[in-house]
């Protein structure tokens, strides 16, 4: 994946040396090395560097491309013997110390009275509502609205008659057309994501970004988190209630619906047409088929398969599920079974 | 239900021709009829149009008054005899159409710089913060504080002694006296509802509006939509925790109280004095009475007489639920039964 | 604990005769006692009023220095014999009444154009992004970063190298440096808190603080309220993801990690280095020890020691919890079983 320069400002290629440097790691291979991007493991590209760690007691998953890593000694064990790279005991955030110095967040330099920078370019026909703030270099289609006082950050590209809500916000975000944010809905922040730093948990930094294909409605004070490395898409036609959740490097088909107090774990995958029950919870890494109906309140751990349908806490079989519920009732208040 | 021109401004009558001309369907009865209102067919005025879709088998609730309608073929046979309207596949979409045809949201074309609308009414006492946006024939009340960037809709009327939150938004809602508005309260967007059109999925326009009664309180980030067509109401001195979520069409009596995380499906009844634990969750429709208890992380999904008190999640009398809670504690984990 | 003069622009010492007058209260102890200040009864220092309510069946917590009392008559008998004070039906509200006639939050009285006050104290090397607003007297440290249409309320001290996230707001706050807050964060916020006026349900004032540590980070669209009278604390490193509640006078160590939707209620304690998962509650007074694990959408209703792993609702030691939860999947379904 390679990082958008409309959203991240690259200060040009580090060499493995000075990242070696910058991370008082220990290098393996030519410091001459040249690094031109980054990116996890499992995507990388040529000339990005990675980062492996943890236990290193299962294999991760790593792009044939990857030729320059960021690794502890247990997980040396998994880097092809081609590659270069450092050895450090927090590779995470050694991997992040290169990221910084390559890529700065566009948004993080925002100042100034502008409230619609001149190097935007907002559609004639399009509606910016009072107290609306437009960053460098967005664009803004025809027949769209901007509410008053909501944030389009630099470099985010807004397609035709979307209505942004008011005090809504965008970062880091490709949005289609007939795009709907209702008031307060928040897209592109950082994902949730921790690293251990020399002096404790420090937020690990984001470069991906945000897709909302044609059609896709979110709902009041929802959040839709950018990636990591990679992109959060939502597919066309998919609608989020309000107060979701949806985090960093998920991936929603098309047309899906989503009921409030959805949350949506870390690098899920929902099929088309799903439909999420209120108050639903997916643990991270889970995918759901498409067509799956998960009921008001599941908790789902578990991979779920086409067209069923899923509830509970942990989530099972709704057959299952509603078996359980009745079994119990009936067990325990005997009275009530005749 | 009559359309408030404060918030939706009128277009004016359509002939039912011309509604069959612009959703491409079947007419029953004169072209010439003349269509001055829209509304649910529960609540329909003379001169309103209606829809009904769905499959048929029950019969839909249609005020004595109905007498224009978009219906599909399976609902045909309950729109009665003397009444018009046009028959289409696709019931709900076209009467959207014509509803869109009749009314235009005011927020919806809300654009310039005026933060202070200049036909708003602002109160010599009021306290307007920096950054506040104010739409046109809003009216803001003696002592009424509006907090640095928060937004008053067009024709939203805030009374006296009311407490907007900072970037707290309001849009086709009428709010009484005494009324707090925590930071980032998002009141009037439109809910959650979903239509089939002709090319998929598409948002169900709104057309009502949010009563808050005098002294209600809402908290921090929560949401109150606005009704389809009727009003979403909240009576005196009901409060409302931060993050919670009330649907449209909701109505709850007075004095409510609701904890963090609450979820009110669209259409519930809370009746007064009502008390709901956090992350309560309401299912559509349901009736709750006046004085019943709702333990934390209750799931409703049926009807509480006044004065029970219910818990679990489907929700039963606390009493059934917490025998259950405490029969499988002992059954699972024999070894503290005795 | 003193009130903040920072967040509280104090009017002045007041009698206790005065009190009574404004309550309408019976007096006892001489009517020229100076009231200085204002407290909870736990924490009082000397010259603070505090109230005693509730049925007066159990003893409350009442500080050594504590001379001054809004009491009801179930109450008196609690109260020390050298005190004074003033004895009424509605103990709260009367001492709401003594405590808003001697502090006003400097925030309700904000007004004027100015979105950065003139006696705010921004450091030049500060990133002010358009459309931020900045209060009397606050003050934004070296490297920090507030986001377009944010809200620094009156007095909040912001320090170093802080992210404050667009549209986000800080009221009554202390920020460490290194602060990260995404955008919609609601700090400082009242709590949810009613009591009985004499003519029926209102808010209860706060008057305390929130005290975010250095590195802290919050997530988009979470609340963290202040104190009713002390302050709720973040501790050092403890991060928090989108759309949480952290209720009044909670405590949090440090290094607390806490997943979406997790809500913590009034008082709670949590200690260092705890990890709550997704949707976690816990209810009020609760005490959560250090390196306390919490699954995903465990209730929380008791205390739990150090190092402990919890879940369920209501929350148990999780191998209790998981037995259950395996054992009535086997009982309910016994053709799973062999």
């Amino acid at each position: 994946m390679t990082v958008d320069p409309r959203f991240y400002a690259p200060s040009g290629a580090l060499t493995l040396g000075r990242i070696a440097d910058l991370a008082g790691a220990e290098l393996f291979g030519s410091p001459d090395n040249e690094v031109t991007g980054i990116s996890s493991a499992a995507n990388a590209r040529r000339g990005d560097i990675v980062f492996l760690d943890g236990d290193g007691r299962s294999a991760p998953a790593i792009s044939a491309e990857a030729g320059l890593f960021v690794t502890n000694e247990a997980n040396r064990k998994y880097v092809p013997e081609s590659a270069s790279g450092v050895v450090t005991r927090l590779p995470r955030y050694a991997h992040s110390l290169a990221a910084l110095a390559m890529y700065r967040a566009r948004h993080d330099a925002w100042s100034g009275e502008d409230r619609i920078a001149a190097s935007a370019s907002v559609h004639p026909d399009a509606h910016i509502a009072p107290g609306a703030v437009i960053g460098p270099d967005a664009a803004i289609g025809e027949g769209t609205r901007i509410g008053p006082n909501a944030v389009i950050g630099p470099g985010v590209q807004v397609g035709r008659n979307c209505a942004i809500g008011a005090n809504a916000s965008v970062l880091c975000a490709l949005v289609g057309d007939h795009v709907t944010l209702l008031a307060g809905a928040r897209i592109g922040e950082a994902g949730f994501g921790t690293m251990v730093g020399p002096d404790g948990l420090r937020d690990a930094p984001h470069f991906g970004r945000v897709i909302l294909q044609d059609h896709v409605s979110i709902g009041a004070n929802s959040c839709v988190d950018r990636g990591v490395f990679d992109d959060t898409i939502l597919g066309e036609r998919t609608k989020i209630d309000n107060l979701c959740q949806i985090a960093h490097n998920v991936v929603f088909g098309r047309s899906v619906l989503m009921a409030a107090f959805g949350g949506i774990s870390g690098s899920v995958r929902i099929g088309n047409g799903s439909m999420l029950g209120g108050r639903v919870g997916v643990a991270d890494h889970v995918q759901v088929g498409d067509g799956v109906s998960l009921a008001a309140s599941a908790g789902l751990f578990r991979n779920v398969p086409d067209g069923e349908t899923w509830g509970g806490t942990p989530a099972k079989p709704a057959r299952e599920w509603m078996r359980e519920v009745a079994w119990l009732q009936r067990q325990a208040n005997p009275k009530k079974k005749g």
